[in-house]
């Protein structure tokens, strides 16, 4: 019921703004006895930080997260993990200029109109640095998860359309994807994809992209029949990233234009064990995981904070014109990659133990 | 938190299978002082009972909805609102041959996996028959919100494509949508589509569809900034229905294809009021709306109960084939149209009470 | 979040008013494959129904339940149990008299204030009746928990205050409790009692109560140490029984004039089985049980529906004065007994459950 | 759901352990635009702190609040404060004699069978001090609906029995309360209860309290009336305060032995406005506030922490003995005052939220 809080039994609630001393989450209801230590959610949160190459945003922050409760001699306690994580290089400055100003695209607006205030520096809380946060939580659920169902598990995920790119999905080469800086699946289109995303930024404009995410080793009965369905919640956690616009399980919005032949997954059993022909369902039936892989995948908009020139509003309702400035990714689908990862893995936990508290 | 309720403070719970008595719901934290009458709700019910057509199922409910609580004399309450829908036309028989049968892309196997134990007839709890409750919850929703929000508040859906036909958007006709019975919105389509669903019907297939919903008269203000944002509420919503495999808001997956120019909805002022040149964003910026029409779409997938022979297993592992007879839809996409509006209706009354609350 | 929701996991939300058509609940969350039938539950519900002796309320209800979803085979499925009980002796005109005047310690007023519309007739929503789909969810819990927990399992209560009449507490007889119209636990005071509540009936007048719940063969380790504590969630479960005033865990209100020393239940191992000195502690340690008896009480004050004169106001705010006639029990304390032990039998399958994701 | 949570539309999660680096607080839903600062908070918090008095803990903590995010220019901007307190005069020493011991009345011995872990140092999660926290959230409620309500709002909280010693609740002098030790409302009764504490401080003992909270200038309306009710949710959150046994709303557990016409408050208009001729309800009549001033009351449990030897079990299972050092409370009940406030505080703005809700 939050508005700042995900999960039903393995919860986060996130805080802070882009531009404040730190941000931070609480992780609540997490299992006792498991061990959880900075360095390993610090991994993750690598995956996501700025700064890393030039094709992402030059804010430098090392997104050091620092554990304040809830682990007691290296392990878990099962009450709630706080976690913050300060900011080290937030130049308000940057936003004197367009404090304001509506940017077209952007939350500005919307913000204004329903709290009457807002912290415009960054974004305030709007900005995609609420995300740190989710990919902490993120990370002690990829724990557990795997302390829980073992070495088959794993969630990873790749970008596999960037702006008006594709690749070829069938050379999805796992070992390659965190290795190049677009979590591209498919090495032959990384030159390609270095080539247009340069020419994006130097054209002082953005794009989008299309990330898939994939999940193996998780269980058949996961989910729940109506509104706590594993895809309903797949689909909240991912449309509430960021400049995501769209969510797709299995082959998602092609499925309109498949018959019903082509569509349902042809069952069979080999030797004793039910395996599927194919998995246009991303391993979901009814809300339900059916023990196959579960694929997502999602759009996100290309960045609204973008250099060319827009026509907007100020708050007075003066017509005027905006460019933004400032240390703006090119494409924030890439860094959404992680993100996405993050709340997969928290779902799956959340479903893992509601599961087991009806189930058992 | 609850597997069977949607909202957050206007609040629905569904039960009920299809072959049981009957089904229904609870509405609860409607505002008081509303007239609601079965006459009212029934409206919304026609739209999607069964057996209207010859292009949906023929199974014969007149989904009668009976108030049995939280309405006097004529007024709600304040208090919960119970439905009663009782089943008319269940023909368990029809279920006999296949009770022992997974039906490929149907949720049987993974709800036996789940619970050990499922009431099979009609799909039991999983049958699309629980959505008859949704619509009647959303019909009130529509009916709180039209007092709240006056004559310009609508929401209407329409089916864009069936299959592999789409149609042309631009000649969206509101008045048409619901004359005919696949609420299309473009009259030109609709005799091609007639042929196109009836030779698929007469083939033992089926085919998937992509609905389109658009609220209008919506104030901006409502959401919320990260997880109780309106756009991943609405893909909660509407993920949650039956065969639903993708969600888009506003452009949706095309965003990803357009650079930020493209993509970002310019602002304006013309006599004071704030405009925008487009509306990519679907009426929603950072999970708050705008004021802008709200449009979201959803992709159906084809229905899975189909005559055409299928590769599947038995309850014990045997390998077999399935054959589903029965009096299913060759579409469920066209009846969607009524569940995500009432689904739409609902989260936004929702997020109108939430707002109230906090930001009033 | 809900107005009209109990529950955390194991759920169940009511609707209906006293002199509506009927009343029920959906019970959400069970666990699958355990065997409930109607025949179970009615035993629970005979033991609250009205009419039973001259010493409650005189209105006859069956208040026979019929299951309609969530069972199959004689089994559940997991999916919602709803159940409805038709009310099928009320008398409406009984209240034509009352329904612009406020009863002194009724909900008349504050309903009236707070929704701007209340059905009066027979209290509405505010009615005790509220009370008969309570106890039928109990029962289910109670079922359930039966089933997990063993023999060893038992959740009693009892009058242990009638009015100013208190009983010997030592001399409690499980036996003897529900065999004897008052839910007495000691037979000596029986004769007493019955003296004493005929009077108060006779004069117009009544009573208030203290009923006393145990709860034996409930396992350490289930509640949770902050804002879901075992004894916050039954106070909150006790308190929302209507007339009830005042609840208390184990010695309760007396622990504030006890010593450190006599308070405190010190503890010793005897042949290896942890063992407490005594129970002041009611068998909860911050929030968790602790394996001993759980021990709660609760106060409901005297029904405010007497015969005798009140001063009061009517709805436009003219001073009156009020007799209620009608069918009210003279001490509605008795009949909380089996509506306390239903709460109680909800808490901890809920606090079960809870336990068992977190920390099985 | 969360266990760690507290509140439906406003909302606080606290976290942290006695011992650890901080302890701290996200409050959510707090309505934009209210100024808050954190010397408003501080003041609150110091009412609470221990080291004020030789009557109270002399475990030196500043109890210094700082707010991470949520504030912009001095207001509330509508998305999650964030507030920490540094833990500045932990001293984990005391409790390594005791680390392998269970304190009789103590959470020690629940806690670990339930999590099989436990931060044993200063009770870890399971202190009292984790209700600074409380107190921070408490105050942001308490100025917001200052704001809301005006000045004629005011919540108050009093100890009106310390251990055996009562006090003339007829001489309650508000003025007087904060400026005593013991928030003792009735200036004659404080030099009796000095020496009384001091002789049980002395004697190695501890004694317990009850805590009357006062709420003025609360509208008619607030509440609801089946599982939310303004009582049980009152009763939830100083039932979950560290070592409360029992709450009472008005007379409580004393209409338990009041007739009829004794219990129910009398209605009457006087020059147009409704008034009662006493107010044994605590002003809460089913569940909904009758705009009367609202009377709760709690027990809390003398210190279970004493010097005086008890006798226990170890880790292990051994008959032992344990006398526990350190700096406890005498009586913790005195600090009980400001917290109790707290959670009164944080219920009613959440009532008055969820009202604005659904009946604005």
């Amino acid at each position: 019921m939050s508005f700042n809080t995900f999960g039903k039994l393995f919860r986060f609630t996130t805080w802070g703004e882009s531009h404040g001393p730190a941000i931070g989450c609480i992780v609540d209801g997490c299992p006792p006895n498991i061990p959880v230590s900075e360095k390993n959610i610090q991994n993750d949160m690598n995956r996501r930080r700025p700064g890393k190459s030039k094709y992402t945003s030059q804010r430098k922050e090392a997104d050091k997260v620092e554990i304040l409760s809830g682990i007691f001699e290296g392990k878990t306690t099962g009450t709630p993990i706080s976690i913050i994580i300060y900011n080290k290089d937030a130049r308000s400055r940057d936003y004197e200029t367009i404090k304001n100003k509506f940017r077209p695209g952007h939350a500005d607006f919307s913000y204004l109109i329903k709290y009457g205030i807002r912290d415009y520096r960054g974004g305030g809380r709007q900005s995609a640095r609420e995300t740190a946060s989710r990919v902490a939580a993120g990370a002690i659920a990829r724990i557990v998860l795997s302390k829980l169902l073992g070495k088959k598990y794993k969630v990873i995920g790749a970008v596999v359309q960037l702006g008006i790119l594709g690749c070829d999905k069938k050379k999805w080469d796992e070992k390659n994807i965190r290795k190049n800086p677009f979590f591209c699946p498919d090495k032959k289109s990384i030159k390609l994809w270095e080539k247009y995303l340069l020419s994006i930024r130097k054209s002082g404009s953005s794009c989008g992209a299309i990330i898939e995410l994939r999940a193996r080793g998780i269980p058949a009965g996961l989910g729940a029949p109506i509104y706590s369905k594993l895809d309903s919640d797949l689909a909240s956690a991912l449309m509430s990233i960021n400049a995501v616009k769209a969510v797709n399980i299995g082959v998602g919005m092609n499925s309109a234009f498949l018959s019903g032949e082509e569509n349902s997954d042809e069952m069979m059993s080999v030797k004793g064990i039910t395996k599927f022909k194919s998995n246009n369902a991303g391993g979901i039936l009814g809300g339900i995981s059916s023990g196959q892989e579960i694929i997502a995948s999602f759009a996100v908009k290309p960045t609204s904070s973008i250099l060319n020139s827009r026509k907007t509003i100020d708050k007075k309702g003066n017509n005027t014109k905006i460019s933004v400035k400032g240390r703006h990714d090119p494409c924030v689908g890439i860094r959404a990659v992680p993100i996405g990862e993050a709340m997969m893995n928290c779902v799956l936990l959340d479903h893992y133990l509601l599961n087991r508290a009806q189930c058992d």
